[in-house]
């Protein structure tokens, strides 16, 4: 499959990075820092790997499917973790991380 | 500046790893793979390059200016090489790689 | 598990990255490049997870286990491509790569 | 200059990402994480680009020079924020921080 098949799953990753990376920042920014420690590192970890399979596919990488694996399940923690939270970044780090969970187990 | 300021840069840079990986992939199935040795080597100091600075843009990276200094840099020589072949994937990375790198020296 | 207890497998994923990128950088150089694609391709493949799991042990990521079966599997390709060339840089990267697919076995 | 040429600035990257990934993790760990947030989010600056450094260096990457210099700078800026810092992570972290600035400048 080539990266113009992977449109769509392209854009859930980048979506996904950037809402990550955002919420990451967001984070460290809240009074209760504490509290969202477990939020600040998985978003970076689900940023990471998002960036880095989103890459891969474009590179047209043989391994896309066993990284979109990890990656759907990197998602899935970083979705439960910032569901907890009220903030509005969380919510919509959550909703991107849910959406780009599912485009990745299409391909794993 | 927010991430959400650095919008044109964020397509630049996207835009340009997707054409340098895309070229990256289509050079190693030329025939003239020798001669599309430089270009598969800036490819990915190129893709790898703008795929960081993007991603270092959406944490709010306090370096993104210096970042984008380098990236340009880079874009420039990836550019001035794929330029040099015919090949169509060559065309549009040089093109790429040339609006990245003005778009890096507006924020450097 | 720390990344103090992940030594071994951080020192395998090291070597193994230095082992393809050095690879790659050769295989550019050499005169039979066309016959070296699968290789440089892998090269980068392989490099690219192991450092991204290198460092992802050492933030303490909660995600190595999966992201060391993934890198196995890759190491694994790369490994099996490497040991077709007698280039020495070939032989040494097959070595490392089938030395870093163990140490990631023993953690996935 | 190959990759062997530069084993003291690979091992003072590879030494001071490390270090930064730690403290990151250990950051987090805190009961002030709030008064640790600017070192959490250099930390992972920090790391990132040493990690992207030492394995641009191993590819033989044409802008090792370019990219020393960046990283010098956020080496610096990691450093000065990890030294307010009484905890041994960051006392640790600021060392290997500076270290790893003065070997980058040294190639920059």
């Amino acid at each position: 499959m080539t990266h113009e098949q992977h449109a769509e799953l392209i854009k859930a990753l980048h979506d996904c990075a950037a809402a990550c990376n955002y919420c990451f920042d967001a984070c460290l920014q809240e009074d209760d820092v504490k509290m969202m420690a477990p939020c600040i590192r998985l978003d970076r970890e689900c940023a990471d790997i998002c960036a880095y399979l989103e890459h891969a596919i474009t590179r047209n990488s043989p391994f896309v499917a066993e990284l979109a694996q990890v990656c759907a399940t990197i998602c899935d923690a970083c979705a439960a973790e910032c569901s907890k939270h009220d903030h509005e970044h969380c919510k919509k780090c959550a909703e991107a991380c849910a959406k780009c969970a599912e485009a990745c187990r299409n391909v794993a």
